[in-house]
């Protein structure tokens, strides 16, 4: 699920509200994943992998991560990233193009009080995408951060919220012999362009 | 559902193939939809969208395409691109990153020839991606080309299949508080390297 907090008024985000909600008026799982896909310019190399989406704020659109992990560094050296979700219940695709940035440390202090000890003490104990010798020691040290008290009240610097801020949405729905609609929604300033897509 | 023709026997490819029947076993729905990201120099952007995964051939990924679509564009000035699947049924996430080209002209006519005539009408009447003044042209549009047998019987030049060919897989299994199992094979000439990820 994704939760929505004062989202923006703006049109493709009541698009998306209202295609969101058909979704899971159809049962849709998984309704909250996404793909989120980077360029790291150093290796010349696209790369893309599925988050949780958690939050819509206004206009910002919130997962979580580790700070020190691939993706973040691909953030900071490329901050445009596209995203795109599919819905197989409604035969619906959200295509986004975005600037990335770090949420602010309130926020992601609020969610990480918020989520259980289980899910924090992984947050805390993994150097996420590193390579490792065996899957053993990542239990170990999970089970120890587990028992560590202490650290387990302070969301570690390395851990939070990635925000991005779409500035073009496409609503794709497929129809029969592929004669798909097709929206597109630019961002012009402080509106949005609105043109239909050849399917 | 995806066709396998003389899949490559190397390591990654028959993980592929356990993890793909698996995910059929259990009834996963839209299996051969898969994310392709792309990358545009002259833009400076990511894109994404789902596509159709047709064919694995060997081990080349095809899916098709209109060769005039922005997409197209992408492959051409940066033939990289990364692509991923989420199978919510296994929680199972597939990373790939690949090389990008065009099929080879027999195997696009074969795919062609074997599809309905009603598809085949769209992808010949349709410039995939150009902005339309209404969804009504299109549609006659799409009806005229559905009439006209002669244009109908052969591949338009402009349209075929897209092959990739994967130099890094990631296999990845979600587990409870985030323990996910992560697997990565890397090409090193002939051979895979393998590595174990931290979640």
């Amino acid at each position: 699920m994704i939760e929505f907090i004062d989202l923006s008024q703006e049109k493709p985000y009541q698009v998306f509200k209202d295609s969101y909600e058909h979704a899971l008026e159809n049962k849709q799982s998984a309704i909250d994943a996404i793909s989120i896909s980077s360029y790291n310019p150093e290796l010349s190399e696209v790369e893309s992998r599925f988050v949780n989406l958690k939050y819509i704020v206004n206009d910002e659109w919130i997962f979580f991560s580790n700070y020190a992990s691939a993706k973040s560094k691909s953030f900071k050296m490329h901050p445009q990233i596209s995203a795109v979700i599919y819905w197989k219940k409604t035969n619906t695709q959200i295509r986004i193009k975005a600037k990335i940035f770090k949420t602010a440390e309130k926020f992601s202090n609020k969610h990480f009080e918020s989520r259980s000890t289980e899910k924090n003490a992984l947050a805390i104990s993994s150097n996420q995408s590193q390579i490792i010798e065996s899957f053993e020691n990542i239990k170990t040290k999970y089970l120890e951060t587990l028992n560590n008290k202490d650290l387990l009240q302070t969301r570690p610097s390395y851990w939070g919220g990635y925000s991005f801020r779409p500035y073009s949405f496409e609503f794709w729905t497929g129809d029969k012999f592929r004669l798909n609609k097709r929206s597109l929604y630019i961002k012009n300033k402080d509106n949005w362009d609105y043109y239909l897509l050849e399917p």
